[in-house]
C-alpha cells in the first residue's frame, strides 16, 4: 500500500478504508480497557471481519474488565526505518456467546497469546476508527537542513 | 536475552531486571492516557534512563491529557514467529520544564514520532512495572498434540 504525503508533510491522517487495510493485514495488536478510571492495555492477536475486529482470550483479567467497562480501544502498529504507521479502534467490546457467532469466529484463524482450555472470543464493534501515517525519512532530512547536532 | 519458561509454560512472568533490559533494547511503544475515563493511545519514540522512561512531543493531545491527568502507561512489545513479549510501566508522567534535566534529556537521542519546532520531553516516572513472555512454539506443539483442526 501507498502513503502519498501531500507537501512531504510527515504526518498523514489516513482515511477510514486505510485504516481497515492496514488492520486486515496485521495479526497483533493491543487491548486498552479501564476500570475505575485505571487504564490496563494487553498484547492480542487481532482478526477483522465485517467492519469488527475479533480477539480470543482465556478467562482472566481481560474479560473481568471487559464485564465491567465495554468501552475499549484495540490499536496496532507498524514500524520501518523510514515511516510507521499506527491505527485506533474505539469501540465495545463483548464476549461472543451464541454458537452460531462462535463457530463464525472460529473461522478466523485467531490464536490467544496465552493458551487455555476455556477461551472465548471477544468481538469489539466499532463505534470510530483513525489511522496516521508517519514518514520519518522526511523529517530526517528536514533535521539535518536545519543542522541538527550529532548525538554523543 | 534468554528466557527461560520453567515445564515449558507457555507464559513467563518477567522479573524488573528483565522487564528493563527489554525497554532498554527497544526504541519504540506507546503512550495510554485517560481523561474522564475515556482512554487514549499513541505511539512514541522511548528511551530508558536512571529507572525512568522518557518520551518527546510537539504541544497536542498528548501534552494535554497529561496535564489533566499525569497517571499513564508506557507499553512496548516485540513479536516474532515463536516467541513475543511485553512489558507495561505504570507511573506518572511529568513535562520537563528545568533547564537541567531538559539538557540530560537531549542526550538521550530521542525522536518524536511527529516532528515540530517546539518539542517537548516528558519523563514518567514508574510506579510499577511488569511484563511478559510468551512462548509461542509450546503452545503449536500442544495444540497439534491436542488434534487442533487445520483452518480452512
Amino acid at each position: 500500500m501507498m502513503f502519498d504525503h501531500p507537501e512531504n508533510h510527515p504526518v498523514l491522517k489516513l482515511t477510514e478504508d486505510q485504516c481497515w487495510q492496514l488492520l486486515e493485514g496485521t495479526q497483533h495488536g493491543r487491548l486498552v480497557g479501564v476500570v475505575g478510571g485505571r487504564p490496563d492495555i494487553f498484547p492480542i492477536n487481532i482478526a477483522t471481519h465485517e467492519g469488527s475486529v475479533f480477539f480470543r482470550t482465556a478467562p482472566g483479567t481481560k474479560l473481568a474488565e471487559i464485564a465491567v467497562n465495554d468501552q475499549v480501544l484495540i490499536e496496532a502498529d507498524g514500524i520501518l526505518s523510514d515511516q510507521g504507521w499506527s491505527v485506533v479502534v474505539r469501540g465495545s467490546a463483548r464476549m461472543l456467546e451464541r454458537s452460531q457467532e462462535i463457530a463464525a469466529a472460529e473461522e478466523l484463524g485467531l490464536r490467544p497469546w496465552v493458551p487455555g482450555l476455556k477461551e472465548h472470543f471477544v468481538k469489539v464493534t466499532p463505534s470510530e476508527i483513525s489511522g496516521r501515517h508517519f514518514q520519518f525519512e522526511a523529517y530526517r532530512d528536514r533535521a539535518l537542513g536545519e543542522g541538527s547536532e550529532a548525538g554523543g
